[in-house]
């Protein structure tokens, strides 16, 4: 190994790292010494901070919502308590007055476990990226409008299975399920031969609402902490055989894996965007034009698999806003819960690089493409998929999203 | 009022009581004089036994499944304790040795707050009656097959909302939504015009499984612990107009009710009844022609509005049967968790008389039903629906379902 230099503080992020103090997103981890006690931590650059040691050594009142196995407490704090404990740990990671209370606080990111940073409550995953429901409706059908009636009167939705979110880098056992084709008699059993991945945000809920009430488009940053990659695994041919009439069920319940690190959306003030143009004027539950709290996110997701980047799809090109989604999940007066997660659905652009889902990338298998690892149409045991992204943060800086990654293994 | 003989024992159940020493469901119970103690109640008769402080009266090694807040921790506890904890509460509750411990741990139905009585963790809605499926696609798809392809090769499911799972007894407030008749040019949002029940049957969840380990048919009841009357209320006017291509979402979002009394499966040994014939071969891990545990049960469900009997649905009747559906649930590998819960889907009879719910009962509103309080196509403000149900108990009596009822009430 070649002699390393000597090392500076932990602390001493380099210039451009997209994991600065003006991003510093939670998650939950733990040590080999003590892989039991699970603890928040806070990410600066390739370290992660023990975020209630720091509050107990600096005897903030932050301790009670820090030192704990789950970020559920901080979630649940409410908005005024997130942007108060923000402020805490920016100013502890960034005075030189705390460095001395702060370094013997801080792990190497590679020595450490990474879990599930918070319960699960509700999943439900919308379809908000008229590129995708687009591609999808052109795909399945071909002879008719690529996009339902509804589309763009409503953020459409489903619930997905809650217990099977995953913290990135567990492994996807391959799904079994019945699948039939035009050209099969009757279903067929067996692992599923079109395994594939949808690139996603998921935002993540703290603060809870109360049965019968809707929370409108501006209470949104009063309910919804943060969010981070996710990837909604489906497995296309059980999909296509169930689906009809009450959604997808098996074809996706086998796993949704989320990134271990959860990004506040005070970090994003710099990524809020327009949304693309609307063609289709929505009931006014739904209706942001005045909305300060609307809008999109400037967020650049990278899908790869086995390291290969294979298209890089853009958030900001996304229909319907996650406030938009939280008001329409809303309005029926379902309340939320802390830890309540939703995904944006599949993000697509409008270019064939852009697609978030192999599905789309290969034309439903039809156009495979080329990696240095073969062909692909859809995903082979032993893939991995990794997605990443960043935003445009403060002063020309990034601010990084944690990764979400998977590996599908065949059913032992 | 007429003079009352001197009261005897609480624990001297009315021959003919459906809720005697051979039924004991569980739940969760508080008193006024302690509104936030919630504690695990057994129901005998009238009465509601606290059973932690049972188990602790009498030294019973069960007081840490029992002292507990919630059935969780029973539910985790697996069969073999399910089974022991059944046999010693029969013994304190029939042993005249027990009785001066017992009675003053009896609290009367009518004095006790009763909750939801176990932390949901995934709720799973089917979709298994066979008469409820074909009378749903002749109102819907007038011009085609009643039935889906798909509906004979597997048990149709889809996720809901597990936060919005309301103990019965709990209002219910008429969700607003959207809707969209042919008629309309464009959607139109207000509270929904066609708000329906679903009478169904909810299973209950105890032992966990491990993600990306199917659950067999054989292992129904090593996972199962019990079931209760659930009412999946659904919106048909919003559910009509946003269910494709993803499935029903704010329709149903809004409240599903189950009964304060969870019934274990053991109490039910003499309602196992052979489902009705099958002329669809299935796929093996549906293949229930061989099993013990599989089948059907004989619940007898009655639907009432304002205290009068509008249909009684049978159970008996359902095509797919509560192993089936958990088989399916788990053969992509999807895990289960202590708390999932999953309804049948509405039960309907072949008769008129039999339907469980007002989608069919009114054929769409198009047939209206007489009620004292007046015509009714679907729910109005005021409208109180219970649902109750009893099944073949052991020599001859009956085993009581905990009801399930809820009132609808405007938007204030």
């Amino acid at each position: 190994m070649p002699e390393q230099s000597p090392l500076t503080s932990a602390l001493d992020v380099a210039e451009g790292d997209p994991f600065g103090p003006h991003n510093l997103p939670y998650g939950v981890f733990s040590t080999a010494d003590a892989p039991e006690r699970r603890r928040v931590g806070v990410r600066i650059g390739n370290h992660v901070l023990d975020a209630g040691a720091a509050a107990l050594a600096l005897g903030s009142p932050y301790a009670q919502l820090l030192a704990q196995p789950s970020l559920n407490p901080l979630l649940a704090a409410g908005r005024t308590a997130w942007r108060d404990v923000r402020r805490a740990l920016t100013a502890w990671v960034t005075s030189p007055a705390h460095r001395e209370d702060i370094e013997p606080l801080l792990h190497p990111l590679g020595a450490v476990t990474l879990h599930l940073p918070y319960e699960v409550a509700d999943y439900v995953d919308f379809y908000a990226s008229e590129h995708h429901a687009t591609n999808v409706g052109r795909i399945f059908r071909p002879d008719g409008d690529a996009l339902t009636p509804n589309w763009k009167h409503l953020p459409i939705g489903y619930h997905g299975r809650s217990g099977t979110v995953v913290v990135s880098g567990t492994d996807v056992v391959r799904p079994s399920g019945q699948r039939k084709t035009p050209a099969d008699a009757a279903p067929v059993f067996g692992p599923s031969v079109k395994l594939d991945i949808e690139a996603e945000v998921g935002f993540v809920v703290g603060t809870p609402s109360e049965l019968g009430k809707p929370v409108g488009l501006a209470e949104f940053r009063d309910h919804v902490f943060g969010l981070s990659l996710l990837n909604d695994w489906s497995a296309r041919d059980l999909q296509a055989w169930e689906y009809v009439p009450l959604g997808p069920f098996l074809g996706k319940s086998f796993a949704t894996s989320v990134s271990a690190w959860v990004t506040p959306l005070e970090a994003l003030e710099e990524a809020r965007v327009a949304l693309p143009a609307r063609d289709v004027p929505v009931l006014p539950y739904l209706d942001d034009s005045d909305e300060e709290e609307a809008g999109g996110l400037d967020l650049r997701i990278s899908f790869s698999i086995n390291g290969v980047v294979v298209s890089e799809p853009p958030f900001s090109t996304m229909y319907w806003s996650a406030a938009q989604m939280l008001a329409h999940m809303t309005v029926n007066g379902a309340s939320l819960r802390t830890g309540d997660l939703y995904g944006s659905g599949t993000v697509s652009g409008a270019e064939t690089g852009q697609r978030g889902s192999l599905l789309e990338l290969t034309w439903n298998g039809t156009e495979p493409i080329e990696l240095p690892t073969g062909k692909r149409t859809f995903l082979e045991d032993g893939d991995e998929v990794t997605l990443t992204a960043w935003a445009p943060g403060p002063d020309g800086t990034k601010v990084g999203l944690g990764e979400v990654s998977g590996r599908i293994v065949g059913r032992g």
